[in-house]
Order: C-alpha cells, then structure tokens, then sequence
C-alpha cells in the first residue's frame, strides 16, 4: 500500500509527502486536525490541510522564531506567544532562564491537546511552570493588554481561515500597545516565492510598518513550507537585532541546530526580489 | 486533462508541476532531455528527469555561482565554465566588461541546441564573441590546461550519472593546476537537507578542501531544487570572498534580481547543522 499527503503550494503545485500510517484525525470547532508519521520527516502536523510542521524540520521555524528576539535583548522576561499551540516555540522561549512569565494565547485546545499527546518532543514544556495557557482567540486577548510584555510572539496559521484577524492592523496596534518601551514583536511572514502568498506576506507587512518605528524581515530554509523560502517580521520600538550586542547570547550556551549568531545577521540579508516586494527600508545595513 | 511533472526528491517525497505541454524530447548520448511549458514557472529543463532549471527561478541560481565570485575579485578576465549547456551562467557572465575570453566545456551538445530553440532567455549570450564552446567531457579539457583561469565555475548536475567525474578529487585537483595564483574555484554544492544528499555533498567538500587553502560554503533559497536550500562551494588560493572590496561591484551597477551584497555576505552565514556537516573551517567570521 502506498499513502501519501499532499499538499497545494499553489494551484500548479504540490509537494507530497510517503505516510505510514495517519495517528489522529479530528474536526475541531475552528478546523481539522491531523497528524500523520512519515518515514522522511517523522511526524507531522496539517491543519485543515496545511503543513504546520514536522518533526524533521520544525527545529528551523521555531528557533528562528524565538531565538532571532531573545537574542536581540538579552532582558525579555514577559513573553506573550499567541497560537503556537503545537508547543514549539514555547519549549525554545524555556530555554531562557531570565524569562519569568509566558502567555501563551490559543484558539484551540484540540491543537494543544493532540500535540501533548503526538509531539511530545515539540510540546514538552507546556506544563514549564512559567507557562500559562489560555485558549482565547489572541485578537481578543491582546486588546486588554497594555505596557506588559517585553516580546510577542505570533506563530499563525497563514492569513486566512482562524488566524487571519492576526494580520490585521487593528491587531498590531493592539500589539504596540501590549508591549513595554523596549517591546518587541515577531510573526511569521509567509513566503516571498508565490504570487498570492507574496501578495498576503507584503499587505501584512506594510500594516505592521504603518504601527511600528522599526520593522525589518529576516529569512530561512524551511524545506516542507511553500518553496522552502520563509520569512519572518521583526518590528520593535526601537530595538534593532542588527546593533544586538550577541556576545551575551553566545555566554548562554544554549544548543541549537539552525540559529546561531551568523545566522542572526545573516538572515536580514535579503534578495534583491525580496527587498523590492517589501520597500526600501529594509536595508541591512551590514 | 490534467499532465503534472513530479520529481522524487527522496523515495519519500515528490515535488509536482502542472504542465501546459511537452515542448521538447530527446534521448542524448549521455541522457534523455526534456523541456516542458507550464503556468506557474514557465518553461523548465529537466535531465534524465531531475529539474535543471525553470524560467521563473533560473536567476536565483545562475546569479549566485556568478556574481559571488565575480565581486570577489574585480580583475578576472579569463573564465571556465564547465557544465552549465543552458547557458544561464554565461548570460551573467556576460554583463561583466573586463571578463575577456569565457570557456564553456559542456559534454552533451543536444542541451545546448535544445536551450537556444526553446530557453532563449537563458542561452541568450551563448554567440556573444568573448564565448568559445568545447563539446568535450569537463574532466578531460582541464586536464590539460595549466595556470590559465581567474575563475572556474562547474555548473555541473549531481554526482551520479553524465556528472559524476565532476565531484573527484582528480577533477578538483586538476582545476587548482588550471587556476592562475589568484584563482578561483566555485561549484554546485547540492543541498545539505535530506540525508543522502548531504553526504554527497559532504564528500565532494572535503575533498575541495583538500586541494584548496582557502574553501568555503554559501547557500541560496532555490524553490524548484530539492528541499529549495541550495549550497555553493568556494575555493580559492588565497581570495576570500567575505574580505572582498564589494563596493566595486556597486560601481558596476550591474541588474540582478537576486544577489546583492548584503545577499554577499549574508550567504556565507550557516545553519548550525550544515556548520556541522562541513566541519570547523566553516566559520563565517563577520
């Protein structure tokens, strides 16, 4: 028997992915959840279709997410991460031993739920002692916050289906306002590669520079995701992660896989195409 | 009807292109040639059935084996290109004034006619004066050659078939014979993310790195190759590419779509795990 995962990068493309077998499928209130185990990638996780992540290639994704900021100021000690209901970034952001509090915001429970007991090695900090869940829709629960947290964090689903209000300018300036004078703010940026995706990625990013001083992208190699070009949204108050003092980052010793401080630089460095989709400002400035 | 093109990037997985129709077939001496229309990148070459190029991405490619080594050193004038029949390598080439006189060794003449009828955008500089073509075997012609190139560029396929003599430590050795003092070596790389591709990958650099003083890697986000993370291997006698003048290059004002020089630079910084992959030497040292 064969059984292979297939997804539409576009309409005239598809990456598909040998399964061996399918471990939990479920409809939840906001979408449908699977998780299958492949001999290539381990397990995985789709959401209403979509690759979220693998156990192959997840480390990417989500020490690009949590690490690029933590690294950029050295004192986040609150932390506010909405969806990341698979538990990624959370386990990396644990890492930290200055972190002291972590909200972590999602819609949905069964995602939180079939991680815990599929991927555990991607869940396993949940239960950290300075994690504090709430399943709430994070548009909603941002909007009470105010000069409370030093980074959040908004590893989404793409901008459509549940989490499209969390690309919103409504939400980043929700955002803005939930954040400390040092405050900084990552999300998940699409692909630069697909038209449409582009499209979504550069309207997404525009609204995030009309609410913040500074906003610049960085990029990585996440093979399973749509053309493998990924990138990420970095926008502050002020805090640049290209002047980070990153000598203090490389004291903590701390193991990863993907990042590490050449990348950290090396990943606002942007092609031409790219720079040209997002304006001007995003110079690197080396 | 629906005709889709798939590619198996492992036994476990396959990247799949809609196809309007097939423009050209042709078993070669040396292996089957393809060429297809399609909505999403245009025409694309495949070889023995593993993409070579498309219309849409070609540049990410071409421009990366060219311009890294080309603002590197400002002076070369006399250029190799083994491989590389569809002529994309050469068109980037080409926009350089002070390169003289290029070399183009490709062993299978039917890609190359193939590329001029149906790939004009890409073979475009293949009658430029400065380009002199051998239909020969890479592996042979340099044999004879001795302190003659500024540059060597092996645009090659992967290390099985009609390629394999192009990731030998003879061949390697050979092109360091070939190179002037200042000379410069760069290759096609493979991609550090599925396993087997990795260790070939891994092999062919440490044999570089045996011939050469001065050997590194850079990595390009290429969406239609296998896993889209892309590696390039740089070998020198003594250039190195991050202590490069690159304001020269600005000077030049050259049109790329991909490369810049902060995609210079950047492109040097790795990935923890392909650091690893590749040994210490790799440090990218900003």
């Amino acid at each position: 028997m064969e059984l292979w995962f297939t997804e539409h990068h576009t309409k005239n493309v598809r990456l598909s992915i040998k399964v061996d077998k399918q471990l939990f499928t479920k409809q939840s209130s906001f979408q449908r959840i699977d998780i299958f185990e492949s001999r290539e990638f381990g397990r995985f996780l789709t959401l209403d279709g979509y690759m979220m992540l693998t156990e192959k290639d997840e480390f990417i994704y989500h020490e690009m997410i949590v690490h690029v900021p933590m690294a950029s100021n050295p004192d986040i000690k609150k932390v506010l991460v909405i969806g990341a209901g698979d538990g990624g970034a959370i386990r990396e952001l644990c890492k930290y031993p200055a972190v002291e509090h972590i909200d972590m915001v999602e819609i949905d429970k069964d995602v939180v739920d079939a991680c815990r007991d599929y991927l555990p090695s991607v869940a396993c900090k949940l239960d950290d002692p300075r994690v504090h869940i709430t399943y709430e829709d994070g548009l909603r629960f941002v909007r009470r916050k105010e000069d409370e947290y030093d980074l959040i964090i908004v590893d989404s689903t793409d901008p459509f289906g549940p989490g499209e209000g969390l690309f919103t300018k409504e939400f980043y300036g929700n955002c803005y306002k939930a954040l400390t004078a040092n405050g900084i703010l990552v999300n998940q940026h699409e692909s630069p590669f697909y038209p449409d995706d582009a499209r979504a990625m550069q309207r997404a990013h525009y609204r995030i520079r009309e609410c913040f001083p500074l906003s610049r992208v960085y990029q990585a190699h996440i093979p399973t995701y749509p053309s493998g070009h990924w990138l990420f949204g970095f926008a502050s108050k002020g805090i640049d992660p290209l002047k980070a003092n990153l000598s203090q980052w490389e004291k903590l010793e701390l193991t990863t896989r993907y990042y590490n401080t050449d990348i950290h630089k090396g990943s606002f460095a942007l092609p031409t195409y790219v720079k040209d989709l997002l304006g001007d400002e995003n110079e690197s400035q080396y």
